[in-house]
């Protein structure tokens, strides 16, 4: 039951020494999303044996090059590779149109479909739901239109403590019931509540991306408690003007979110190319909220499955 | 006085090991000219040191993916470097709308002009002449409209024997008539041939760019005699029918051209992820044309400047 972030890139506009242009890989459950895709994100799920044939869901923030340079390329690529099935792409407006303009210029037609969904970049909305997960998308302060994303699991079933199975004769055709919540009437009429029954449900987990934004407390509500955050930390705070200009955040202003939305761990990434030593910029974000962590090209960041305390 | 080609990819359609995607820099007297520009170009042309100022010239064969997938990269990065200076694009129809389209919807601006040249695909003409050199570009066979292109220097003005000035007394206004082919009379009126005053010429260089391609013997007039041919070479010719089905060459192929085209040498490349073993393709070429090399990821292939004979 992997919940587990994979950071492709972590550098801002240009590529830099080791650091990679946006691009990170969520396996939820073995499902894979894809949050941006910077040139040479097709090199780097290679180089990293992800299986791109498993990505069926991209998630597009916004369209600035060095966050998508790289989805041609990949779409291609999928298209070598013999894929088929089908693959969905949320993105802001006009993605959908670079991609079929250049695809029709070089006389390319997919093999499997792609199905664009266009992201309201002025409101928050739920975009993607299956058995698994939820996605939610809401806006960025950036320079153009841009959107974060959340992914939330669902509520998990209950497990029933097998022991219980046989001390109360449970018969089969009872055991989804249970674990859907019911209490149990033994044959002799005791009612045995639910909770003695099973374990305390899994904690659905949950990871939020926020690149590229500029500092703004709206996005707060859309991220509250999830268990990973990235957010975007492209430059240190004596450079605060320069990223509000930019529509980018500092180290200090990623904390500060990640402060106000009691979020498990923060990720920071998108680092501009003027720093070296990111160890400035994670004390920088430590000060703000203490579980902060550099995002590190190719590094994969979990989280535990854990029971809700009983 | 440079003249050497540095290979940026040799993978057709996607990347392969340490394969990378179509791209190759010409180097003539320190004027770079790009052929073509795969996703990962601009990594290519950083991790071999290359300037991209120098870049004054992009000559793009066609709209396939793995040949343009890395040119809106490439332009971005460049603009952050600080570029003001011009950049032209040579390219089949289309590509000025893909790059238009793509930066449109980034609200990307380009702080240095971009100057696009539709090339013709049906007919060869030459699409620049400088000072230094002329290219040419012609027809290729491929699914979509593909052109290669063809650089030559311009003759080289004579070199004067340095001991002839003081053997005859030439005075120095008549130096460079006699650079440029003159004959002179001395003061005792003595006709001295212009060929006793000056070394033989130096012999103007050349290469060509063939990919991707069907073999097809209309390109021989335009290569004819060059330096260095660099003709696709996609599969082996057991592969023939393949090779022609998807508009490309074999080894063999690749071979016959460079023999009718009476080249200097042929660079082979733009090879299948099929083969690991290049050697094969290699041997097959070199039994239809001897100095036949491989093209390898990062390597550079010159051609020393020689004097015609006198």
């Amino acid at each position: 039951m992997t919940f587990e972030l994979t950071i492709l890139g972590t550098s801002a506009a240009v590529p830099y020494h080791d650091r990679w242009l946006a691009g990170q890989v969520l396996n939820v459950q073995n499902k894979l999303i894809l949050f941006d895709c910077g040139e040479g994100t097709q090199f780097r799920i290679k180089a990293l044996k992800i299986k791109k044939s498993k990505i069926d869901i991209i998630c597009i923030s916004h369209l600035h090059g060095d966050h998508i340079f790289g989805l041609f390329g990949l779409l291609t690529s999928m298209a070598m590779e013999g894929r088929k099935h089908p693959l969905s792409i949320f993105a802001p407006k006009g993605l959908e149109d670079i991609v079929d303009i250049t695809f029709k210029n070089s006389a390319y037609i997919s093999p499997f479909p792609i199905e664009f969904t266009e992201v309201d970049t002025e409101n928050a909305a739920p975009v993607f739901e299956d058995k698994t997960l939820i996605i939610n998308a809401f806006p960025l302060s950036h320079r153009i239109p841009a959107t974060g994303y959340c992914v939330r699991e669902k509520p998990f079933p209950a497990n029933i403590i097998p022991e219980k199975i046989q001390e109360f004769d449970i018969p089969f055709d009872k055991i989804n019931a249970i674990k859907n919540g019911e209490n149990y009437l033994t044959t002799e009429g005791v009612l045995i509540p639910n909770s003695e029954l099973t374990y305390p449900p899994l904690k659905p987990r949950s990871y939020a991306y926020c690149s590229d934004t500029a500092y703004d407390e709206r996005i707060v509500p859309h991220i509250t408690g999830v268990d990973l955050l990235y957010h975007e930390s492209t430059f240190m705070h004596e450079m605060a003007a320069h990223a509000a200009l930019t529509g980018h955040s500092t180290a200090k202003q990623a904390g500060q979110i990640a402060h106000l939305a009691q979020v498990g761990q923060l990720i920071l990434g998108h680092y501009s190319s003027r720093y070296d030593n990111l160890d400035w910029l994670l004390n920088e974000a430590k000060i703000e909220f203490k579980n902060t962590v550099l995002g590190i090209d190719g590094n994969t960041y979990s989280v535990d499955l854990q029971r809700f305390n009983a």
